[in-house]
């Protein structure tokens, strides 16, 4: 941490900043500059809390030297997370993940339809809200349990893994007895008692970029779970709120380079809510896999005119499958390839 | 709802969107114009779908008509809500209501001291965290129900009323046996299984705007509340997420006006979280209330440089003893004036 | 245009609207909904005041049906704009464009070289800034004139065309003496006097969004162009602002997807300025041409790290060809191709 | 500056840190921390190029210790800025000025009677568009040099000073003909060969913040007119962009704060661009002053009803004597007090 004084500061100022370091049990290391003096506090141990310097005399602001996160950090583990889930996929390996399936659970017929459908064409996993968040109190807010149970069918019948939803700590410990992978959303990555519920649930994590979260934040939410004792997280690019409204979200596919650089979790990319519009569904599934994702999550459905939610920005299941065709192409100009389907 | 069809649609697209309509249920009416028709759906009952619609051949846009809340909004009732609470602090009427305190309570000392002192400066609601959510899982989070019991114990000795945060719908309840209103805060606005639990806990609700939240959403999550039965809620206004890091948050001081137009619900500010720094706190505040805010929720600290939270956005007692006489001051200049002290 | 009504709109009210509309010289049409009127404005030329409308009794808001731009949209013109250039490179077509080359022009040696080592590359338009907008009055602003004169000089040795930035009216003309294309850069797509200019000067325009702009804004600035007679412009996405600083813009790839539904113009992406950090310029170029980009516009500098601006985000050259290799494969999964290089 | 190390840095790769800094002439300043060594550079005077540094190995990032304005800080310079006009109004002292004016001037009889009406209500200060810029080519741009000798004539008649916009290097130098203050537009803030040209015009500008400039870039662009030798500049915030289209822009009132402990210029306050309504200019406007503003610049028109650009924000006259009542009572409850009438 560093504490850099204004032009004007007095020796005094300076001595007193020194002094309240010291009293906090830290050392401190003064650096004069040209243009003013800065004080270097050495020893750092993630606890010093700034508001004891900030106001002192002749302070002009305090600068962060140190990441406030630290599992989750590629300097704490270099080497990549890899997470297998029980159907054979790979998570954040050289082989790229498909994770497709409606917004919602609708009926026994349309998640066994879709379901086998995807499988078909190479997902490996099936998505699908049982427990649906909606801004609005009056809109389908999904099946609840009875959504979980025909995922689990729909998991016996074609053998791909299940990814869903949870939205407060019981319903967390509830998907993951039916899910592979419990998913906290983007309206949720500061709900702080779901996250803690979520790393105690026993499953891998999917946790969802927050619609303005930074990239140190969404690393500090995955860091909640880590810290509970699950490792397996994968972090999700969903888009970022913005001022033009041509997309529902600014997809921000930056944010895979990014989280690669300062993280070993592996992170995919939706772009079904990142933009929301089925058009432009296609153009970014290729653009977040050329960046170098570790997958994606899409919306299929079989119909999606007549989608109880989200129908705007679903696939149809043949342009789905295209997609795929073209997904594979760009894995393999850039030295990856797509998990191979099941069998 | 409006649906804008493109320039080169033709006649038969046009019936096309309008058959789809009938299906559906409502009244179609095509609207020609010089550039283009649109169609506009009469009967709209706030569950069309406009998945169904949106990809139709021909079809360029949808335009929503219709505001998607209902209870709070002016519309639904012209007369401002006003909340009383047990010590006669009367919020939403003509005068404005000082909510002070510090950003987490840290001991029974702590507590009674700011508030004894608070009361005689005129507050006569005591807010103090005793759950508080924190960005990093190191960070103290608060002294969970011990604090509670400690703000139970400022209000018997001063009279002042309490609003303390709850971060899960147990929390709600827990809250709300303790509390006077339950506070819902900005992380937390889109968690409905929260905002629930809180429109059922019995209490008046402060319900925080969340940080990249639109109006219509903050709106939107306040119906939740009203629709499980509870009417008493106060929106806030504490800054949103902006490029600038000027300040810690951007404060939107313009969203007072704005929700007076669209709500008959009150609404105060909270200057301390919105910009995050002690020398802006007293002149937004001071905005707030020239805007038509109808209160303030502001950290005070005893000692800000020794909080364990949130310090450097505290004012001083005697900081706050002046800010109080300036904003009676700004209050009268616009016809209104503050709550009355307690006795 | 629709002006909707507030739900306790008196029948004088909605007259009233029906008045003003037909005073103001087009026709009128009530659309009653179940929840309020809504007032249709029939002829609009593009020239109505909303102003004398917005504030009528009974109003709520005035929604707007056209798109405020004519000339550039692909309602006016289907097919896309091809544009040629001298040296045979088209841009818009199946094809895709490499702009390469350093910032700033900083000496004949350092032109000639990076020119000459891109050439064999396979770029075939040549960057780099003469007048540099810097937002410090102290930074390296450019060589002026005699950067002109280098590029130009580049050009002839090389046969690479030349896209170079004017910052005012009497700039644009100057530019486009000297180079093939004339850049309106980000912080100038709102300064219209530069734009008015570059639509006379006779050169193809490379226009870039502004840092804010929407794109209906960053569409409304290419119209000034096409207004002033020059067909030939090329879009650029350069990345937006953003409240997170892990990169120096956030760049918006759905950008591309989003002017090719709304406008027959070609569209770049510019992802050195877009990200600011070398690492991450790479990943961003593939997924610019993933998404469908008509080319791609990056920093390459022979010393990036003795560059005297923007050096963080320059490429080198060897890292460069490496890029250019996986573009080609990128470009083929899609159906389309590279330009080919200069012979 | 400090170049801060990554946690697995060796010896070697911080060698190489300082070996390049002193290589560019500066002293290196190793600082070894609990988590990782920083390296400070001492002697920076303002032309260091971080490029050189950034992509050493084992660089984990660059943080920037002093601020890069100078002449605009409030360290070079502690008393505030104060500058008088003809008409004897003075800006930037204890009292509050007063500009108000149509958006845009469209006839004799327009501009005379406004004036005339603003000069009794207490308006010091005359505003009016001969040049506006307008996001449509198909806009209204204003009437031009005929404007400004309508300005020019309704300064006879009132006294009023006037303020009017320049877009372009030769317009500022005729605006500077006709006006008392040069007016540099939001759109322009970053249009450097403007913001030259109005530094060597004569005459005290206003420039308005960009609409997604930071505090600090609006800081440097004033440093570009200060270092051409014009000190005279008062700042004026007129809301940046944002997610919400409840209002045109989001109004950062926290900026004065801001502005007033980074600078000793002046700032004031255009409520009518930074909310875009009437109903919400009235409370921003008493915002402004509470929150210490030096003055506000506000659109007041005749019949807003029949404007022809920006009537849906401009006041009515008698709202804009009511507002004038109120700011002066909020003015003096905050110590401070309005410009005095002209006589």
């Amino acid at each position: 941490m560093l504490i850099v004084m204004r032009h004007s500061a007095t020796p005094e100022e300076i001595a007193g900043v020194v002094a309240t370091i010291e009293a906090m049990g830290y050392e401190a290391r003064p650096i004069p500059g040209k243009q003013r003096v800065a004080v270097g506090l050495i020893g750092n141990d993630g606890k010093v809390d700034e508001a004891r310097l900030v106001n002192l005399p002749g302070v002009l602001q305090i600068i962060h030297v140190s990441q406030p996160y630290k599992q989750v950090s590629r300097e704490w583990r270099e080497d990549p997370t890899v997470i297998g889930l029980a159907n054979g996929t790979v998570i954040g390996g050289r082989e790229i993940v498909l994770m497709a399936g409606p917004c919602s659970v609708e009926s026994e017929e349309q998640i066994l339809a879709i379901a086998g459908t995807l499988k078909t064409m190479g997902a490996t996993v099936l998505r699908g809200g049982a427990y649906t968040p909606r801004t609005s109190p009056y809109a389908f807010p999904g099946l609840g349990v009875e959504g979980l149970e025909l995922l689990a069918r729909a998991r016996e019948v074609t053998g791909m893994a299940i990814v869903t939803e949870a939205l407060d700590p019981d319903g967390a410990f509830l998907v993951a007895e039916y899910a592979d992978i419990v998913q906290v959303g983007a309206r949720n990555m500061h709900n702080y008692s779901l996250l803690r519920a979520a790393g105690r649930a026993g499953r891998p994590v999917l946790l969802k970029r927050g619609m303005a979260a930074t990239i140190t934040e969404l690393l500090l939410a995955a860091e909640y779970i880590l810290n509970e004792g699950e490792h397996r997280v994968i972090l999700c690019e969903r888009g970022v709120r913005s001022f033009d409204d041509h997309a529902r979200n600014l997809l921000d596919i930056t944010a895979v380079a990014t989280v690669h650089e300062l993280s070993h979790l592996p992170i995919i990319v939706d772009p079904s809510h990142g933009t929301g519009y089925r058009r432009k569904v296609i153009p970014m599934a290729r653009a977040a896999i050329a960046a170098g994702a570790d997958g994606i999550l899409v919306e299929v459905h079989p119909h999606p005119e007549r989608a109880l939610s989200d129908g705007a920005q679903s696939l149809y299941p043949e342009e789905f499958e295209r997609l795929v065709t073209e997904l594979r192409s760009i894995a393999r100009a850039i030295g990856r390839d797509l998990v191979a389907p099941l069998p």
